[in-house]
Formats: C-alpha cells, sequence, structure tokens
C-alpha cells in the first residue's frame, strides 16, 4: 500500500507522521490519524506556502494557519518543532498532554506561541478562521495604499469531516462566501472517518456542491496521501482566486503508514501501540527510532528560519517606506499593532445623574456605542440581524463591511448567532488591535455558548451585547426571555458578566469591557426603560458591587440589585427608611469585579454580621446564595417566564416595589 | 399591485391575513409580515394537503406541521381558528400576545393544542420536524404491515430565511437527506427581508443547490403570492418522492397588501398601524372590519372539521382490523400511545454493593441501557459521533437507523450536537410513547444548549448522557473539561441535573431520567472510575440527596459530594472519624430533587444548626453557596482545566482526600 522512497519529501512527510506516532504513543492517548492522513498537505502548505517566520510567532503579516480539527493538534506541534519554533522543541513533544506541557491535547494559544487559535470542538478553527480573514480584509482595506500593502496574508485551515458537520461552520463558511473573502483557503481532509465509523453512517452530503452554493471556489485532490503536486497545484490555484473563498476537498486515508489501523476508526483517537508503530516504520520505510528526525528533514524544514527572517525583514523595510511617506497612518497602524487604546478613548462616554430622563439600557449601550466609535477606530463588530432590537449600530456611520467596502467596521452576520461569536474571537485572534463586539438576544447566548467559552478560555476580549434581558422582554415570552442565561454566563470562569442598572453602569461597563482586552464581557441590557440612579458612576462599576443608598450605622438590611430590578430596591428602602429601617442598596452590575476586590471592601459593603440581605433580580436565584446565604432570601426567578406586557410579566412574577417590601419585611420583621 | 378578485381562495386566503394584522394591531407587538407573506401557502398546504382532525388535535396519524418561523405565529393561529380548533376562539386572538392567552408571542406545545412543536429560537422547528419525521418512519417501520398502514404522515414545516441561516437547521437537514427522509416536506418562505434588511447584506447563498447537496428533492415557486396552483402542485410532487426530504423555495412578499410597508423589514416585527391597516384592507379590497372574518371564509375552512373527522374514523377503522390481525402488535402500538411504561421495564436495572467493582459513570449508564433495552422497545437514541466513549449503545443490538433500516432504534447523528439536541426533541413532539436519548461530551452541551432549553421549557422527557464530565476527562485538556457546564445546567428551569456517584446512583438517575417524562434529565457521568459506595441505592436518588455516611448525634461538619468526588468526602469522613469527629456524608446526585423533597426531609439530611458544610465537587463553586451559605467551604473549581492525565489533573486542581482534609480541619478547627 505504501510506497516509500527515500525522497527528501517522503523523508519531511514522513518526519510528521512518527512524530505524532510516538508522542501519541509516549503519552498514551491522543489522535494519531490525522497527522498521519495530512502531513502531505500540512508538508505541501508549510513548505510552499506557508509565509511564516518561526523566530517570531507575532510577527503581524504572516499568514495564519488555522488546525480547525483541533484533536490532529501533533501534526501542528510537528510543524511548529520542525519549522524551528521556539515554543515546541522535541522534549516539549515528548511531553504531549502532559502536565505544564507546551503540547496540549488540542491546541491552545495560551499555551504554545504559533498556535493561533485555540481548537478542539470542531467547527469552531474554521469559523475563527473568517474572523481572522475578515480582520485581514478590513485592515487591508483600512491601512493599505496603492504603493504599499502592509497587510497582506492568508488565512490557511486545515478541517476535517467533523468541522464539515457542525452547524457552526456552516453559518460562517456561508457569511464567508457572502463577504468574498478571497484570502481564506480550506483544505478538507476528506478521509471518510469519524469516531463512529466511515463518514457514509452518518455525512453523504456533497461537501463541495455545499461550498459552491455558498459562493466558494471548490477543488478536490483525490490522492491526497502522495500526490503532493496535485496538492501545491491546487493552493496555488485558490491562492489566484481572489474573488471567492477556496476550499480544497484533499482525499486522505487517516492513519496512512499504519498496516493494520490506517483508514479505520481505531486510529483515529487511540495510540498505535508499540507493536503497530513498529509495524508502521516498516511499512513507512522508516528507519529512525522514536522522536529521532533525519537531519535532512531537519535541514530543509529549517529553512524556514531564514525564509521567515527574509520575510519579516522585507516587510519591515516596506513598513518604514510606509511609515515615511503615511506617518500619519503609519502612527494608527503601529498603536493598534501594540494593542494600546488611543488617548482620551472614553472621553465622550456619557454621565446621567438623576434628573436625567431614564433609558433602556440596550438604549444607553447604543449611545455608548455612538460616544465610543468616533475615538475608537479599532472598534468593529454589529449584530446577528438584531441591529435595530439590539441597537449595535455606531451612531453616524453608514455602510457595512460586504466585499466592496471592507473597510467598513460594522458587520452584518445574518441570523447566525454561533458564527458570530466564533467570528468574533477570530478577529481578536488576529491579535491586532482591533476590538469585536457582536449583538444579540440575551436569549440567544445559548446558541453560541460554545464559542463564548472559547472566549474566555483563550483570554479574548470580546464584547457580546446581549439586549432584552429577562421578562421584561414581554410579549415575545419564554422562548425569548433569558431566565438562567445570567446565571449560567456568571458560572463561566474568566467572563466578565454586566448588568447595569441606569446610564452610568452602562457606560461604565464598557469602559471595562473596552479596558479587558483578555477577558470577554457579556453586557445584558434591558429592553425596557429604567431611572437613572443619584449616586451611580462609571468608577463605581469597576468596584462590581458597591453602596448605592446607604443608611447610618449598621444596616438591618441589605438589598442587592442589578440592572433593571435597581430601582425596585432602592424604591423599597425608601419606603422601609420612611419607616424608621435602617437599610443599605448595593448594586451588583459585575459580581465577577466584585469577587476580585479586596476582603475588606467586600466586607464593607456586605458585613459578614449583616445576615438579612435580599436580592432582587428578574432571573434565576442560581448563584446568588453566595451573598445571601442560608438566611437571606431573594425576589428571582424559579421558571420560565411567559408571553404578555413586559410590565404585566414584572408583576405576575413579584417584580413590584409592594413585593420586594413584603420579603424585606419578612426578613427583618 | 395587489390584485383583489373577491373569490373563495383570496377570502379565505385574505382571512388569514387580516386576522394577522389585526391581532398584532391590537396587541401593538407581533410579527405581521410573515403570515401576510405566506398566507398563500399555509392556506394551500391546510386546504389541500393537511390530515388533521380540528376535534382532536392530539389523532395519532395526523400530519404534522411545524411553523419553524415561530415568530410568524399568527398564521397558525389563524389556521387554527379558521378550521375550526377549540383552542384558538377568535377571544384568543384578540388576546394576542396577553397574559394567559392561548395565543402566545411564539407557538408553544404547552399553551395550544394543536401547536406541534415550540418555535421561536430560529432553526428549532424545521430540526424537530426532522426528528418528528424520523419518528414516524421508525414507528411505521416498526409496525406497519404490508396490508396495513397504521403510522402514515407527512411532517410538513414553513421556514424562513432566519431558519435557513441557523446551523442547526443545517445539521438536521444535511442528517435528513443521509436518512432519505421522504415524507418531511418543507416549504421555505424567500421574501429576501430579514430583521436587518434585505437578505442581501448577509446572505447570498444559493439555498435550493445546498438543499440538493444535501441529496434533498428541491422545487422554486417564483410566486407564492398568488399562484396557488403552482404551490399545491409543487407539494403534490415533492409527496410524490418518497426517497428524498422536499424543499419546495416559495418566493414571496413579506407584508404583502401592504401598500407601503410590504417588502420591507419594517413589517417583520412590527404592528402596521392602524392607518396602514386601512390602506391594506384598500388594497386587498377587503371590506371586512377587525377580526372580522366572511362566513364564505370559516365555511370553507371548517370543512376541515368533518373531513378531519372521517379521516380519524377511517384510521380507527384500520386500526381495529389492525387490532384484530396483529393483537400483539397493537397491544405494543396502543401502549406506546398512551404513553404508559411496559410492566417491569426497570426489572434489570443493576445494583451493586461495595465489594463490586467500581466503574466510570458512563460504563454503569451503557450496563443500563443495556438492562433497559430488551424491556423498554420506546428507547430511542444514539450519538453525536461518540457512541465508542459515550457508550451509548444498547448492548446485544446491531444497526442503525439509517435509509434501508428505519425499524432500528440507534441513531448515529453525526458531529452535530444541536441538531441532535432538537431531533430528540422532535421525537419527544412526536408523542407516540418513544423516549429519546443521545450522548455527547458534557462539555459540548453547550453546543446544543438551545434545544436543551427548549426540551426544558416544552417539558419534553429528553434524556442527555453527558460523558466525561469534569478535569478528569485529562489529557483532552480544558476544551473539553466541563468546569462550568454542570452549574450552568442546574440554572435551568425544569431540567433535572443528574451526577451520579457509583453504579447504584446511575441506575436510580437512569430510573428518574425514564419516569420524568415531561421534565429532561441531562446524566453527567464521568470518564474515570469510582468505587461503588456501601449504603447508596437507586430508591434513594428519587429523594435528591440523601445521608450516604453518618454519625451519631448531631455532626461538627457535613460533607456534600457528586460524581466521582463523592468518594473523597467517604474517605476523609472516615479519617476524621478516627479521630473522633462527628461527620456526616450526604450524597447529592440530583439537585433538583433534593429541592423538591419536604421542608422536613431536607432539614434532617442539613440541618440548619449544622453550619460548617463541605462541598465536594469538581466543577464551578456556582450554585452550590445555597447549602454551604456563608459559613461552608467549598473543593471546587474556579477556573478552567488543564491538559494531562486526569489522575494528575484531580490532584493538581485539590481533589485528594488529603485536600479535603485540610479543608475540612479549617472549618471545624
Amino acid at each position: 500500500m505504501v510506497a516509500a522512497p527515500a525522497s527528501l519529501e517522503s523523508l519531511c512527510i514522513n518526519s510528521i507522521r512518527m512524530l505524532a506516532v510516538d508522542a501519541v504513543n509516549k503519552s498514551n492517548s491522543g489522535h494519531p490519524g490525522l497527522p498521519m492522513g495530512c502531513a502531505p498537505m500540512g508538508y505541501t502548505l508549510w513548505d510552499q506556502f506557508l509565509s511564516h517566520n518561526p523566530k517570531n510567532p507575532k510577527w503581524f503579516n504572516r499568514d495564519r494557519f488555522v488546525l480547525s480539527a483541533g484533536h490532529g493538534c501533533m501534526l501542528l506541534y510537528a510543524l511548529l518543532h520542525l519549522t524551528g519554533y521556539e515554543s515546541v522543541k522535541i522534549e516539549d513533544i515528548k511531553q504531549f498532554r502532559q502536565w505544564g506541557a507546551k503540547t496540549p491535547g488540542h491546541p491552545e494559544t495560551f499555551e504554545t506561541p504559533g498556535v493561533e487559535v485555540t481548537a478542539g470542538p470542531l467547527g469552531a478553527g474554521i469559523s475563527n478562521a473568517v474572523g481572522l480573514a475578515i480582520a485581514e480584509a478590513h485592515l487591508a482595506a483600512k491601512f493599505n495604499k496603492s504603493d504599499s500593502k502592509i497587510v497582506d496574508h492568508f488565512t490557511y485551515v486545515i478541517m476535517g469531516d467533523g468541522c464539515n458537520q457542525e452547524g457552526v461552520a456552516s453559518e460562517a463558511c456561508s457569511l464567508a462566501g457572502h463577504l468574498k473573502l478571497g484570502k481564506l483557503i480550506a483544505l478538507y481532509d476528506d478521509n471518510h472517518i469519524t469516531i463512529d465509523g466511515r463518514t457514509d453512517v452518518s455525512f453523504t452530503e456533497d461537501v463541495l456542491k455545499r461550498y459552491e452554493s455558498y459562493g466558494w471556489h471548490v477543488q478536490h485532490v483525490p490522492n491526497g496521501n502522495t500526490d503532493v503536486n496535485a496538492i501545491a497545484k491546487a493552493i496555488k490555484a485558490a491562492k489566484e482566486t481572489t474573488d471567492k473563498p477556496s476550499i480544497i476537498k484533499i482525499t486522505t486515508t487517516i492513519g496512512y503508514g499504519s498496516p493494520n489501523k490506517s483508514d479505520t476508526a481505531g486510529v483515529h483517537g487511540a495510540p498505535l501501540g508499540e507493536e503497530e508503530a513498529d509495524l508502521t516504520r516498516q511499512s513507512l520505510n522508516w528507519s529512525y527510532g522514536p522522536f529521532e528526525v533525519p537531519q535532512e528533514a531537519y535541514d530543509h524544514f529549517r529553512k524556514a528560519i531564514d525564509k521567515g527572517a527574509q520575510l519579516e525583514n522585507d516587510w519591515n523595510k516596506k513598513l518604514e517606506i510606509y511609515k515615511e511617506k503615511y506617518p500619519q497612518e503609519s502612527k494608527e497602524f503601529e498603536r493598534a499593532l501594540r494593542g494600546e487604546l488611543p488617548e482620551n478613548w472614553d472621553k465622550d462616554l456619557p454621565t446621567y445623574t438623576s434628573d436625567d430622563k431614564g433609558l433602556a439600557t440596550r438604549k444607553h449601550s447604543q449611545i455608548c456605542l455612538g460616544a465610543l466609535g468616533p475615538n475608537l477606530p479599532e472598534l468593529i463588530g454589529g449584530s446577528a440581524d438584531l441591529t435595530h432590537s439590539n441597537y449595535t449600530d455606531i451612531k453616524g456611520e453608514t455602510g457595512s463591511f460586504q466585499p466592496e467596502t471592507p473597510e467598513k467596521r460594522y458587520l452584518h452576520f445574518g441570523v447566525r448567532e454561533h458564527a458570530m461569536a466564533a467570528i468574533l474571537n477570530g478577529i481578536a485572534y488576529h491579535d491586532s488591535g482591533l476590538i469585536p463586539y457582536g449583538g444579540t438576544f440575551l436569549v440567544f447566548a445559548d446558541y453560541m455558548r460554545g464559542s463564548m467559552r472559547l472566549s474566555a478560555l483563550s483570554e479574548l476580549g470580546v464584547i457580546y451585547v446581549l439586549t432584552h434581558d429577562s421578562i421584561g422582554v414581554g410579549e415575545d415570552g419564554p422562548t425569548h426571555q433569558p431566565i438562567e442565561t445570567i446565571p449560567s454566563l456568571r458560572a463561566m470562569p474568566n467572563m466578565l458578566v454586566f448588568r447595569p442598572g441606569d446610564g452610568n453602569e452602562t457606560s461604565g461597563a464598557y469602559k471595562l469591557a473596552i479596558i479587558n482586552r483578555n477577558r470577554p464581557s457579556s453586557l445584558c441590557l434591558s429592553r425596557q426603560g429604567m431611572p437613572n440612579q443619584a449616586n451611580s458612576s462609571i468608577e463605581k462599576v469597576a468596584l462590581g458591587g458597591y453602596i448605592l443608598e446607604d443608611c447610618s450605622g449598621t444596616p438591618e438590611l441589605i438589598f442587592i440589585g442589578t440592572g433593571s430590578e435597581l430601582n425596585l430596591c432602592v424604591e423599597a428602602a425608601k419606603e422601609l427608611t420612611k419607616k424608621g429601617k435602617k437599610v443599605r442598596v448595593v448594586s451588583m452590575p459585575c459580581v465577577e469585579l466584585f469577587e476580585e476586590q479586596s476582603d475588606s471592601y467586600k466586607e464593607e459593603v456586605l458585613p459578614s454580621n449583616v445576615r438579612k440581605r435580599l436580592v432582587v433580580e428578574a432571573a434565576e436565584t442560581f448563584g446568588w446564595h453566595k451573598y445571601i446565604g442560608l438566611d437571606g432570601d431573594s425576589v428571582t426567578m424559579n421558571s420560565f417566564g411567559a408571553s404578555a406586557p413586559g410590565g404585566t410579566c414584572m408583576e405576575k412574577f413579584g417584580f413590584t416595589v409592594e413585593n420586594v417590601l413584603a420579603k424585606a419585611n419578612n426578613l427583618i420583621g
């Protein structure tokens, strides 16, 4: 089955294959099948096409390479190692999947320089790649001049059958076709095997025809196991097709080289074992020991180091000329690349007094976007087809990112929430200072949670604008009314969840979301209006929770409120104060930031000896006992909502001053 | 623009349109555009094709009609009302979107008899429809005889551009094509408008070509506004195509009839207003007042009542003959339709003693499925391409539901988690006794959360088999290790979340999941082994939480443990007992069921005066303060995990007897 001429090419390709076999065998876990099957396309792409600099994985103008089939990470680690990245030494490969290693079981950007996106959850990588390509096209349109293309790179993807079955990839690729992202090139590893066996048990669609329907350029390489020339020819043709994204279906054999396990599900996600590894060595005519790479292969692969240095050098020269010719633009370009916010970017964020007319926080959000837009050119985003509900438009700007207008920063994602989140992640992964945001109804965070989790895990400062944040949604009913959504987001590590209670808090939430470039923010915003508070401020939001209204001395009762229910606390507190009760109102726009405050501050806001505490929030109680403990109470939700006008819903579910007072009186008797 | 002959046909079609206009105007919220545009296709389908009985919405053999574009619910309510369903009287339409009405803002099965699926979250309905068609095909193959087809109906869908952009629909429709579900017929309302404006801002793919790539039969009706004959002809051709699902693209004008708002996003989701409603009346030559339906239209539509009675009657006769000829099968068929579990269905659920070898709970789950399979023929399910990791197969059974073998009950969903959940919902919506289950990794619950929420909201007894439930996953790393997933599911109303701590608890979890036909269950199962406990039992799981190990007298400290961490509590308790401490271990396999117990039982298990409580669970702390309050502590997770062997992860993140003891000693000092 396997021809094995000891050509340099086969030495290089088999180096990838055998590093994968050895690493997976040593760690006794992992996925050897994909790297063995994709070694030829990986080699061809990295050897002949990929523009990168192993000694500077962060060189801006590099081509982006995304291994969307992240389980095959040994392909990527092998390529990084072989081409000379410091991040993946042979020792790291020997430590594959071990505690503290640079070679985790799926590629993670925060662990391994050279890894462009965190992959593993299938469909995410290709969808991120659409975001990378959008970022490139946008920056190219914004900064390039007819005589100087300082932004000019491709985004390459290797994806598998799994990625092609995931809906998020369908959404993202449909949009990529619409946007005519000509510098996005996907290599589809068509190996006919998934974990359940042959793809014909569940996946028999005509994949290329589907991509054609999206407007992609499609090609097929029937022999991806050995026909390097055909792969190279196809990539070349894809590069030359500048008005469409490209997909190249490359038919391969999973686990190529393994006499007994290739072309079976058995080689997908389990070690070959020593015996089969030996047989694979024989079959590939491979005379090297475990983790041994022939010097010829190293020598060839590591030409990438000099080549990469040259590429970056050439680009640096180009940038120097650009700087001279276009000092203004280059200043802006370099600032963006440093990830530095412009001076006074937040100067127009509005503040309010209690005399100002109360608005819905989604409306305050729109005002914030309008205030930030002109001062923060790196802000880029849009909505999953709810622009006029989410109010995600930037005041004063018209037009959107379209094939002919990539310089525009408004994105119409279509009714594609999951792709939106993945694309926002991709824009953030591009690491070029862009600040991505995207809007949908809060309840549809569920549709994109897979990618929101990756924002959090990969430390991406994506801003989620999530409007219609409670039963206050009203008539659209329980399918559209979030109940558990806010707690479910609060449960997520590294996710900032803001639920501002008025205009100042909305401005504060935006300020913090912008500043936090290494963690995502979910802004939970109301459909309905609420008054501006007297004692709120942008600055106080940074504390996460703070005393909004207070009594003298130790309070008998502490209200904790958020968002549209904050004012119920304020009103109830007024009533109780009138009756001589000592009560405090704590506004808690961001639980996570409150948790990060000093113990003494937290004790000051919520003294541990004041146990009568009442939370008011039109969301599931779940999670609030951290503050109300066993002795407090809550006015919260414990069921799904109902279809009725928002005010009626609020009233029927107990979000009234009367009910808050009743519960408060119960507590302090 | 609008011709308006006062034909019976136009009277009927305009009755639908104007009911939608009037209801949305009266409620001052809602979506008139779709019903106005889809009235002709809705009329044609219901008038000429839909087999249903308005006086018995639950008649088993009815065609299923799914309005996937659920925001257009006035189309459905109008059709239900006009054809004579008791559930939607004219008063109900006047109460559109009001508190307690049978006409909520999106169709909800639990509110309105005649509504087949809860729709609104786009893409869900068409994906449910795939489940409905699977259920029909399965039951037909199982019960029909060559001389008697007692299961024989179509599943019709109206879907819009939004549904066609959602990834879940792509996943489900790809699978539907693979499975050759010939009795699934989708009418695609191609109206070129979404909320952000014309579809050409984001959605320019060739939809029919895409469906062709999935293996569907495709047709186009260019004039869906007036060409009822063409619509009828296309539906007829679709019915005759028995080896493929069908999609008919029907080009329409959104808000057809409204002179100033039709063909704009303005008519999608906002009332026309009185003035435009009047102009629409003029334009449609409609001389009737608000909520007025011409008697001729009523007379014609309500022929459905007699026709429906006849259809059901004919079927009943057929069933009588079937009963005589096939008494055994008919007994089983009728039992299933009553939703009655077979006698002794649970008799083979295994029990264990502490001497029995400990296993992973995913392995116990496989044993349960094997024990239930033969006794519970209505169990139907599979995995999203993780059969051999989730262990979702039924021991002793081979083969799967494929085009040629629909009688098989194992489903290969492919790498399509979201579609899996939506299809499981569809099977449950079929309401024919089938008990659907589906497996994936727990962390990928995030991919299908949109549909899991609909399981909970619509009270569907879907069973989610979610394996690899913690950092115990090990080498696959943080992308595959759930941290916040369990709390995020616990936050969802009406969702039972089980995390069994040994074999008995796994059997108990299955028993409860099967019994609970009106709420979904999430079974969170370990990858790794754990010992069987001495005092666990199937019965105790029904209490949600119970005393597993106890001391005499009032405990100084209560451990609360779940799943693979339960045994850490037991071991730590042993150590403390040796040292003369009084400690109790509470096992909490299902928080939701514990919450439903009497106050006295809860007080017995967790006495309010014992405040030293320690939770041990390898998941986010979020939510546990309900039991540990302000004075307890936890050994839980507060960050994402890491790639390393599972045992190493457990140790590094503090899940050791030593660390549990240290925290316990801290508390009771």
